[in-house]
């Protein structure tokens, strides 16, 4: 919560009984010197025991006239957790929502009210539990409050001052004073001053507030005494000073940071020739950014006259508006949001890393943190193929690594030379993957990906392989739509219908379509290979879900296909091994390299998985080549090494696992980068040799850093958790309401030939359509079925779809009013970030041309979905 | 500390005054059963108070017959730093590294002694001040002794307990379980259970301890029996159980991480077909990894029959010998160490960053952390046309950006498409580079290097460019050999001689060599572009220094003559531009586009500072570029934008200042990957129109990740302040001891021609040389003069040199007994594993072919620095 003109502050203790009462008495007495009638409030959200002793009651009486609330008040002098539970009181706000949502009430209000200043004192100590048990410092962080710390000026309140500082530090929030009382007897406050200039926070020492008289009366006249000195000495004045200074500062940095960005910043992916909203994240939480949106600011347009220095004049602004708009982060920060921003558990997990190691070497060297994460991402997996684990940065060299994996293992076994170029003159050897493919941005992986808008202007860029367009899916009109490429379709796009997406994972009803598959496949095999000379060194898919390029659903027995064309037929690959002429004469007998006793050894091609956006849950699976398998594959009689005895649901068969897979993102439940590529026993063997120059010569500096390592166990460790503990079921049951009936009698419409794929004048109607998935195949979204059914019908969309925790709309092309179909994405996206939702939360979302999509992270409760759902109808609605 | 048999926990209170004595006192009398006589060791490292009053004698009344131990011991009863600082005993250790010596001293003797257990109970809180002022926690972490945390049971005392883990577990602690009386008033067990099981720590409740009876006799009783019952409780002997398993667990997981990593890990860099030792690192401090080496372990040839398994027989193992060993990290873990392993300062940042953000979304946004580590970069590296800050994951991809700046920018200039081949029919463009560069793992940077064993197998290395030998220097019985490559030296190597590092920095001095390296330059310019029809389009340097191509020291006077004459000669690049015809005539005219009013643009070719190795200090100054310039070159009359008003003694002029510069490595302290890639205005400008696809489309997930950020704005910050405020004066000094009155009289010797490099004959004596070099030039290094010319005359080296924390060994070739001259460097690079010096530290360190290479933290003291000396020195005259 952040205003212009209202200053809130929040005053912890460093522990119980340490003076937060007496110094917020003292700070309220001096704020009221400068505030108005009512500019000031006193906020005291929990109390305990008797009204008579409460912490308000007691402002109020040496604060006269002081507007004073209290929000929870229990008649037990327990902490807060056992008083609510004693007390039982339902018309009492417990859970953490409810409190934050009555405090945002009341600051807001008294912002409109003019109100300066004010004041929030916690009870106990900053990690004391509330009403819920959540610990204080995590039930407030959502407002992250500008905080006071009361230190502890006892023997021993060195140790816990400094240890209460770390945990507020720690989950983020921003401390501008420690205020203690100065005890010469221990001397703490000179040790602390010294400990906190170190972080640039200024530590105040205040006289000892009188001892306890026996006359109550005597009591309360030295008392007032003793408030009026102290409030209005130097002291505290200074005090005062310095807080709205760190306020103004912090209002005027985060006004200023667009302005001062676009001075030193080069955005990733922006074109900086074009003008562009820079949105200022204070904070976030959850799935909330905390930003500060220029576009929504009025003073910018007070200010006008400036607006590249960014500087507002201050004094003019109207006060009452909230500087900050908490946005859903519905790209979860690129993809990778796992387990939610300003996580405590994943913060303490990082610092412990960071304290027990820093970076340590991983050359010929090992640490637990990744042992324990290679074993754990193996055990997730569940892939019986793989069984050694590489550690890089990010995707793109993830993906990297995985490229010069399997090119050597082709090019070892079929005898090619990187000095032998074919036949288009480049490269020996080349990839084999789909259109709509994206595999990073480094040049050596932007070589996997066909020419296009993103890589054309990269003068290095070469594209060095053959992409086959696949069959795509949509939801239009309640039915899944399957679009057959024009080079399989053979003139006129085709389209079939499913009614559910089980239908689409049938695979063995859908025997029809992969023997099509096959054929095609086989042809164009043919063609490049033994007609064109082309060689081909791995297939490299994003399993179901092509992300960068533009949010393609792709049919999954078409990928399925694919690998098992290939394995079943390394001849259509591996005809040249052995023919050290150029005749390119197919020898068929070469095939026999392939017949491994060893059925985990590749076959035809090394087979890569790029998961770095599909896997790890983001689909609602461990591994989204899982969605490749059919219930009916043969599972593997070996589970890979584990050390975690789990069953997952959704497996994957021998026939279909990749050889090498790539995993990022959601890795390190996003924190951080690191990236992990896993590859199986046969394509490690490829680089065994006596030979150091063999090796694969691969490795960052920061390979395997332990915070990266440790962070990934952990959010492994969590995902796994939701995944079998029942979090997941009321998603998954939206997707199989109605399957217990319909279950057995999964059938596939008849196929349709219709001229073109948006022609939508076939009327297929009735919504919303019944599931018919079981929960078991783990084939869902976080989305309901009835909200991308409705999505579906939509006329400013041209389809939609949901997988896992992703949502994509296809924006119609003429819906923006414009005529280009990226301006009817952009005009949404900018309407998302405005339209506020009834808890005053609005969506920060991406585009892709003319896809516009949304993300959850695999935290995100359904009643968080439902609020995004009606926000992004009625902002479709809107016209 | 770890050993097979002793087992030793530290005891550390949640509070003052919560009941460590009386705990440690009930585990004492529970070990003392299972330890045989003198089997266990109580240790009170610092107790203030009366000696009547001290926990030891406390323990030595109710545990008869206790080996029990107080090292410092001071009388008044205050917090230890201020009883220190009254008593002024000099006899008693006040140092932390004093306290921490003798704990490990105690300990040893205990474990020599057949000890099995031992408890070390802590004063006060867990950041309480030890004697220096060092909050405990840091004090003894060098220790990490498994450790238990007593409770406090108090009203409050959640928030203390959980708090004081907290700090605990930012140390890198492992906490074995907490303990804490059963008060039902407060209830805080229940809770405080509940919460560390999340953590996978037991919480454990005591009886409230007897209260105090005024009757002394009677005191003493009913303590003593609630001693006995305590300690023989079900309780207690259940939590011993589970302490000891631990211990082995521990032990266990350490001795078997190797073969497990063998199992599982595709170890970056590796020819796993060659067996090779790997350490295990159970954790780090400061400079040292706390590693266990398996090939230094005696258990190991006790289990040799199950080498595979790891799984050692813990109960037959001669327990004496410690299991872990501090090996100073003298590859700064690949180069990154800035700042020390396990610093609890960058810890703690690190977890304010996810705390308060996580990572959160860069694209079209902006954070603080991230704005100002843009601007606190450009102030530090004062390079006057540097003002755009691209983000990026590691070293290579931050190179990857910087080619493709600087390839679109010369591209555009001169008119290349990328469709148009250059005369070796592969690339429209190429690099100019040295041989001996390295630029990164990634394909698109490896092709800026040239063919060598480290890309030979990668099947896309494409090498892309034209790779100039330079000069190089070599440190050989006290003299500066420069080597001039036979391509300049026509007919045999030739060989300068200095008599100093600032000889060699005096370009003014060295006018005849730059007119001899700019004419060899000019003559293959024109060879390679008017003759051969190759296009450049960038000049990629390391400056100074060449890492991971061999640690090669480059004259700086020819990578300085490089871009003066690239700059002021642009049309020996960009001749072709305007020329649409293939015929490769010199079009002179267009060297007009080169005639920019503006003195920040790009001349001849953008040129791009690989840093990523020797910027920010590694070479003791923040930025290597600045080696280049000379003292009279102009200054720049603009600097930076800059928010820190800073004025640093190696200033960069404009002439030689890079148009890219990338940094990483040293960027985090050590702690995390994040890159920065920094352009010119100019090159920005490139970018720049109304479309999309002309915008650098590049940016992975975790861009500007916020904790990258934070940890990077605090390393820049404490590394600027320990340039400043002479920290590094003492290794300064060294370099320049006799500078005073040699300064103004630095002369070059004569150039000496002879036949072979590897000649020594030529008979230069007399060490230690005396330096030339004023502090004012910053050309120092943290290896002092008189140990790296002492090392110049060994027998066993070819050669050495030492720049900033870099010293590098060139080992001879017959040295090893073996003629192999990997064999040589690596025998002493293992001889050094274990050649433990006087406080029982190996060195971890690292070789490339003949070189072995040492590096030092930023934070590393001189004591340390001679204590590695003397052990390298050792090392080298074993034989």
């Amino acid at each position: 919560m952040l205003w212009r003109d209202l200053k809130a502050w929040q005053v912890y203790g460093a522990n119980t009984d340490v003076g937060k009462t007496i110094v917020s008495t003292i700070l309220c007495r001096a704020l009221q010197r400068r505030a108005s009638p009512n500019g000031l409030l006193y906020l005291k959200p929990v109390s305990t025991g008797p009204q008579a002793e409460a912490d308000d009651r007691h402002i109020r009486q040496y604060v006269p006239g002081i507007n004073s609330k209290c929000i929870s008040q229990f008649s037990r002098p327990l902490s807060p957790h056992l008083a609510a539970k004693l007390d039982g009181d339902s018309s009492i706000p417990t859970s953490d929502a409810s409190i934050v949502a009555q405090i945002k009430k009341l600051l807001s209000q008294h912002s409109q009210a003019g109100g300066r200043y004010a004041i929030l004192e916690t009870a106990g100590g900053v990690l004391s539990p509330g009403p819920s048990g959540s610990v204080q410092a995590d039930l407030y962080r959502p407002l992250r409050l500008p905080t006071l710390l009361i230190g502890d000026s006892k023997l021993g309140g060195i140790s816990t001052t400094i240890s209460a500082f770390e945990s507020l530090h720690l989950r983020g929030y921003d401390l501008d004073s420690v205020i203690l009382f100065d005890d010469p007897e221990w001397g703490n406050h000179g040790y602390l001053q010294e400990h906190f200039s170190k972080h640039g926070i200024s530590t105040l020492a205040l006289p000892m507030p009188p001892a306890r008289r026996d006359d109550p009366n005597e009591d309360e006249a030295v008392l007032a005494d003793y408030y009026r000195e102290c409030s209005e000495s130097t002291t505290v004045t200074n005090l005062i000073d310095l807080l709205q200074q760190k306020h103004f500062s912090r209002v005027s940095k985060l006004t200023s940071m667009p302005s001062q960005a676009e001075a030193v910043i080069w955005h990733p992916f922006r074109q900086h020739g074009i003008p562009h909203n820079i949105i200022a994240i204070d904070s976030a939480y959850g799935d909330y950014f905390q930003a500060y949106n220029p576009e929504s600011d009025p003073a910018l347009s007070i200010s006008a006259s400036s607006p590249t220095t960014g500087l507002t004049p201050l004094a003019a602004l109207p006060p009452t508006k909230p500087l900050l708009t908490p946005l859903f982060d519905a790209s979860a920060s690129w993809w990778t949001q796992g387990l939610g921003h300003g996580n405590p558990e994943i913060a303490l997990t990082a610092a412990h890393a960071a304290g027990r190691y820093g970076h340590v070497m991983f050359a010929h060297a090992v640490h637990e943190p990744a042992l324990d994460l290679s074993y754990n991402l193996l055990s997730t997996l569940q892939n019986p193929r793989l069984n050694r684990i590489f550690f890089s940065d990010n995707g793109s060299t993830g993906m990297e690594v995985a490229v010069k994996m399997a090119l050597r293992a082709s090019c070892q076994r079929y005898g090619w030379n990187k000095n032998d170029h074919d036949n288009d003159g480049h490269t020996p050897v080349s990839i084999l993957g789909l259109k709509g493919s994206y595999h990073g941005d480094t040049i050596g992986v932007m070589n996997c990906s066909e020419p296009s808008v993103f890589n054309e202007k990269v003068d290095w860029h070469q594209p060095w392989g053959h992409w086959l367009e696949p069959p795509s899916l949509l939801l239009r009109k309640g039915m899944w739509e399957l679009s057959l490429p024009d080079e399989m379709a053979r003139g006129g796009g085709t389209v079939q219908k499913f009614d559910s997406l089980g239908a689409i994972f049938d695979f063995d009803a859908r025997r029809d379509d992969a023997a099509r598959y096959e054929e095609h496949i086989k042809t164009t095999l043919d063609s490049l290979v033994r007609q064109q000379g082309r060689r081909f060194g791995a297939l490299i898919l994003e399993p179901l879900l092509m992300g960068a390029g533009g949010m393609i659903f792709v049919d999954p027995l078409f990928q399925r296909t694919l690998i098992t064309v290939i394995r079943s037929n390394p001849e259509l690959i591996g005809s040249r091994v052995n023919s050290a002429n150029e005749s390119g004469v197919v020898d068929g007998s070469t095939g026999g390299i392939e017949a491994s006793t060893n059925s985990q050894d590749w076959s035809g091609l090394p087979v890569v998985a790029d998961e770095v956006f599909t896997g790890l849950y983001r689909l609602g699976r461990a591994s989204s080549s899982s969605f490749l398998s059919s219930s009916t594959d043969t599972l593997p009689s070996h589970q890979p090494q584990s050390q975690v005895q789990s069953s997952l649901p959704a497996s994957l068969s021998t026939a279909i696992a990749p050889d090498i897979s790539v995993h990022a993102k959601l890795l390190t439940a996003g924190l951080l980068p690191l990236a992990l590529t896993t590859a199986s026993e046969a394509i490690f063997q490829t680089f065994l040799s006596s030979s150091k120059t063999d090796a694969l010569l691969h490795g960052h500096s920061y390979t395997a850093h332990p915070i990266g390592c440790m962070v990934a166990n952990k959010a492994l460790a969590e995902y796994r958790r939701m995944d079998t503990d029942g979090t997941w079921d009321g998603f998954k049951q939206s997707w199989s309401a109605s399957s217990s009936a319909a279950n057995t009698t999964t059938t596939r419409s008849s196929i349709s030939a219709i001229s073109s794929p948006s022609s939508e004048s076939s009327s297929t109607s009735s919504p919303p359509l019944s599931g018919t998935i079981s929960p078991a195949t783990n084939t869902y979204s976080f989305w309901p079925l009835h909200f991308v059914t409705t999505l579906s019908h939509h006329p400013r969309l041209d389809g939609c779809f949901a997988l896992g925790t992703v949502l994509v709309l296809k924006v119609a092309a003429d819906s923006g009013g414009s005529g280009y179909t990226s301006t009817a994405s952009s005009s949404l996206q900018s309407r998302l970030l405005t339209l506020l939702d009834n808890e005053g939360c609005g969506i920060h979302s991406r585009v892709l041309g003319d896809i516009i999509y949304f993300m959850t992270s695999l935290t995100t409760s359904p009643e968080q979905v439902e609020r995004l759902s009606k926000t992004i109808l009625q902002a479709l609605d809107e016209r």
